[in-house]
């Protein structure tokens, strides 16, 4: 952890007044409630950033309407030396998004428009909301590739800007396969902003930096078919009948699938609606299956588990989706009634899935719960994890990362605030940091975020 | 290879006369030279089958034109227990489909409509040429997954009669996967016949079973969206370049794809219509690529190799898809002016994957010609492969198939005539063969290629 990530509350070395006075009739807000709360995402998932965050606040919101806006925002931070750190739905884990100096909040949320589509390929604006933007690609028969569990609330800029994943990438992999973002439209943070085109490879550049890396205003995303999807829990006796089931699953290229994801008990047991779907003691797998397969998904079960569950995923108003349940999502239903607990994220290897599964399911029985989701990565069926950690020191944690790492698990911390810190490879890409001296030269992009990056202020 | 797959011409021991007595008006030919070549498929690849079955034949042409002319000719054969041998297209490769016992030959042309279709999912009459069903699902925005490289000439019936898999094999694996055949329904060959409902793992019964365990006459297919094609290839120096990038874009789940084909030179040197794109001794990369992918594929390809043709695929008439490049047309592009080699059929271990084709491909340099196509089995991405071989005795091919097989490649040996002998495993499906004696038990279906079946006659 850096000195930056220290946290002070909204301070006046900011001209708040000259910024507001440049902006001219960009919206703002400054009621100080108001700029705290939408300073925060979900950063207390973590007991260490619930305590190193809590205190983080901004200076003031702008809210864009237009790229204009946004040019005109940029342009009058980087001559006021003011920091900038780009939100939207603010559905974030790990204080990505968090103000860590202050500064403005840039609330994306109004650049919220489909700019077009053609068949495969959405073009969007970044603060468009990921359910919205599936009501749109829906009427012409596509859909994202994959959306976080957050879909209902967060943006498709978010979840470029801070995801790697999520529902889908059993069929498609993360953001960071070749294909799976586009282009990028990014505004650079200088005196004079320029507006910048970034295409396939170069497109990486924005994903999971957290908005350090330019200010996103427009993303060409690719698309899937839509498929009606069936959301789908199997029960079964042991972990391992349902990590095998599931790997059945995800291993079959017949059936199109969403979403593969087992959970051992008593993770289940804090499924509120889902209560009588989730047996007492059972392991229970959570999936996506596309309509028309659905028969050909329970040939593949064999009749292994019992189906608890099926019913066409509904996420309209009053409804919850059965993604709501996986993903990050699995964490939040345990803490909505008990904070004790945390999670970690992590990556496992693919030639060695099973072995290390379960042979740390038996290094921290009752201490690390798992919940895993079959995912494809470079090409490979593998499982990214999710698991329960009943918490108890830092010190701690940080042993069950370390001896994670010691099995080839790639552990990506959601413990820590800077995108280093959290990475798999505990640094910065190479690529992101060198494009950020080009587009962020004076490093006011969500500062303390790229730590490695030294600002030339 | 059996007693009975020695090959006599039509002969006067069944009552052909009382067979045409039964079938009333169904439509039949008898005149010889017409049913003589309607006995013969592409046999002759194999210089040993060419040898072997020059002199098969049938003794009639029995035409349907619906399901109940299907069964009278079931009921007519299993009383007069006259052989029938189900055809359609005649696009096989190793005589599947001929009448090694003489007999009827079922020309199921005539049963080519679509019963319905939905999102997802195609109920079709198996004589349906595969060109006219795509045309038939693409007015919907569906494709079949995988087509054979046969597809403007192919029936949807014989593929799954006859075949593994193909031209979109790289994205949903073989036929063989749960989810890829739904349901089949098929007249039983008996004096009373049935008719029978065989869904999803009940429907691998007829598949790869050459037509043995019972007349299919319809078939549930599932069906994936259809994307404009783009035909590429893509030159390289050396094979090995060519594999690795091919290897690339295999792996890359964001870059949808329907072929990825690496062939050795000289076997490009014999592409007539595509010489221009076929740079002097150079490999080449056959690829087809959704339209709004292509700059994702050429991301992956990262700059490696020259891409020498680019194009919308045209499967029309007097167009030549690339795909009829690809698969088992790659060998006849060869044949077509050089009847001194032949093929094998491959799979390759995907866990060993580069070591073995390069260990082989050195130790049978100049003999044995790589042409791979990158698939998915089980999940997981491997190589098929049809390499060319410059054919001299069959004790040397035999040597050849032995070699391979010792480094862990399984062989579908194209130059036999029994399903038993062809297979990798060297026998009969047990579920088929066991099935076969309860549709066909007086072994009638194509007798010779089941040849571990024991007739009750």
């Amino acid at each position: 952890m850096t000195a930056r990530a220290k946290t002070e509350p909204a301070s006046p070395r900011y001209d708040i007044a000259a910024l507001v006075e440049a902006l001219g009739d960009v919206p703002v807000v400054t009621e100080p409630v108001i700029v705290r709360r939408r300073s925060r995402d979900f950063f207390w998932y973590s007991p260490i950033l619930a305590e190193q965050l809590k205190a983080v606040a901004g200076d003031i919101i702008v809210q864009p309407r237009d790229e204009a806006d946004v040019v005109r925002t940029a342009a009058a931070c980087a001559k006021l030396r003011i920091p900038l750190t780009v939100r939207a739905g603010g559905t974030g884990n790990y204080g990505q998004a968090m103000p860590l100096e202050g500064g403005v909040i840039l609330d994306m949320t109004a650049l919220n428009a489909v700019l077009w589509q053609k068949p495969g390929v959405v073009r969007v604006q970044t603060g468009m909301n990921l359910l919205a933007l599936d009501g749109e690609t829906r009427a012409n028969g596509f859909e994202l590739r994959m959306h976080p569990s957050t879909k209902r609330t967060a943006t498709v800029g978010g979840f470029v800007a801070g995801g790697s994943g999520g529902v889908g990438s059993v069929a498609y992999g993360g953001l960071r396969e070749p294909g799976n973002i586009l282009a990028a439209r990014i505004v650079t943070v200088e005196e004079q902003p320029r507006i910048l085109e970034l295409r396939q490879d170069a497109a990486q550049k924005v994903n999971r930096a957290y908005g350090t890396t330019g200010i996103i205003t427009e993303l060409e995303m690719p698309l899937a078919p839509a498929w009606p999807w069936i959301d789908v829990i199997v029960a079964f006796d042991t972990f391992r009948d349902a990590f095998e089931a599931g790997r059945a699953v995800a291993l079959a290229d017949g059936v199109v699938k969403k979403l593969v994801t087992p959970i051992a008990w008593p993770i289940p047991s804090y499924f509120g609606s889902l209560k009588a779907a989730c047996p007492e003691g059972k392991a229970i797998l959570v999936c996506m299956i596309a309509e028309p397969f659905l028969d050909s998904f329970k040939a593949v079960l064999g009749g292994r588990g019992t189906v608890t569950h099926e019913a066409p995923s509904q996420e309209g108003p009053g409804q919850v989706p059965l993604y709501e349940f996986s993903w990050n999502h699995t964490t939040l239903q345990w803490l909505k009634t008990d904070r004790s607990i945390t999670y970690l994220q992590l990556l496992y290897p693919h030639d060695r899935l099973e072995e290390t599964v379960f042979r740390l399911m038996e290094q921290f029985e009752g201490e690390v719960l798992p919940h895993l989701e079959f995912i494809r990565f470079a090409g490979r069926i593998t499982c990214s994890a999710l698991p329960i950690v009943r918490y108890t020191t830092p010190e701690r944690l940080d042993e069950i990362i370390r001896i994670h790492e010691d099995h080839g698990v790639m552990v990506a911390n959601p413990h820590v605030v800077s995108l280093e810190d959290g990475s798999r490879h505990k640094r910065a890409d190479a690529d992101q940091l060198g494009f950020k001296a080009d587009v962020d030269p004076m490093g006011l992009l969500n500062p303390g975020k790229m730590a490695s990056y030294v600002a030339v202020r």
